[in-house]
């Protein structure tokens, strides 16, 4: 499957003293670029808890902070599936500085689809996974 | 009402480029100081939740910020019940910097207790006005 | 001047477990909506930082919560300067549901310009004064 | 050395619309965790920073999401120092639900001492190194 980008900015809220991206909210920025991945494939997670009490769950993260994003940056998010699993998914994704064009973060992120109820693995529904390969 | 006193310090995630605590992070160390005033009467939100079918929804904040907090900075967050509703109730709060004594913020939070269900106003369950009514 | 529409999206982290957007984090989109104004005047606060050693502070927040805004909700945040001060401006702004046209919360927020070194208030430069006029 | 252990609290900010608290904010308490490690062994960061220009920066971080942590629960952040660098330190730490004592997340943390001019790698202070293979 190709890349997906999704854009966005850095704004006051995302940085710390350090005058910089504060580490933990590279995460945030990556979950939104699975998120609009996802929306782009017709999949919106409050209709997946909606219609089949599901949602997801990050169950691993393994993150390089490679370079710092400051400020006002305008950020790319590039998300790409790596593998698809029966109830998980593996993404590759980077957050790259869309002036400098140099990367800030290099990530692994497995995610796995859980019931809201119980919050244990549940298969993703065919539509899903049917939308997904055939995207990919 | 007694005031009631929470300790907490500032982290590097509650600051911003500045160099000091980001504006909307306030908002939390106040809803922090609520959550233990409400504990410290035998409160616990998730009983209110599960029990009641109750949560506790911001309907209005006034906040004037009077002085930076800083990175490692010992922190007071002073709460004081001002008025009891039927479905809401007034707080009168302040951060204060526990070395210096100065003022950080101070607010005026007015809470809405609302079903979990449809969000809409519920009375306040007699178990917690009573416990309130007994403290003040 | 007219008003200004900044356009965001709802996502996970914005959220808390009453399933709704954490109460703190309107101020944050708020914050938003006033640098992309900023940005549409020609001012950019690293620049403003960077050659001018000024910032901007909030100091104070009037927040009204109307309605909850929900996870995957497409919102406006609509900004308007109401008063302009020798180091200080006043907004008036909004967020609204764009689909269904609810306002979620209205807030007037009091910003001033401080200087980054003493964080101390300090006249807007006439840089930025000259441009907000004309937009005015 | 022996693990340092931090104990805090899940707010209603560290929660998510999933009812648990979301994934990034792990990363936030792990970093108090490292915070507090450092000041039982006497080493502000303000005083880094202040004195000897130097700030840590994560550069790694593995995180296995194992047990979702609720509203409410009082959480155990272990730390544990397992590598010494000369310019960097490798912490193995976990998050630990204290009422079940179950294991919310496992994750290794590498950080680097950097610059705050440059954020360029630097090495530790002796003053630091000495401090710390004291405790160890």
């Amino acid at each position: 499957m190709e890349e997906h980008i999704h854009h966005t900015r850095v704004y006051f809220d995302h940085t710390d003293a350090g005058g910089v991206v504060y580490h933990a909210n590279h995460l945030k920025f990556l979950e939104h670029g699975r998120t609009e991945w996802l929306r782009e494939l017709g999949v919106e997670q409050d209709w997946l808890r909606d219609a089949h009490q599901l949602m997801f769950f990050v169950n691993r993260v393994e993150i390089d902070y490679l370079a710092p994003a400051r400020f006002n940056s305008r950020l790319e998010i590039r998300s790409r599936l790596e593998r698809l699993g029966r109830a998980s998914m593996l993404f590759d994704q980077t957050i790259v500085d869309a002036d400098s064009d140099r990367k800030c973060c290099a990530a692994k992120v497995r995610i796995a689809c859980v019931s809201t109820k119980t919050l244990r693995p549940a298969p993703l529904p065919a539509a899903i996974t049917g939308r997904i390969k055939h995207a990919i």
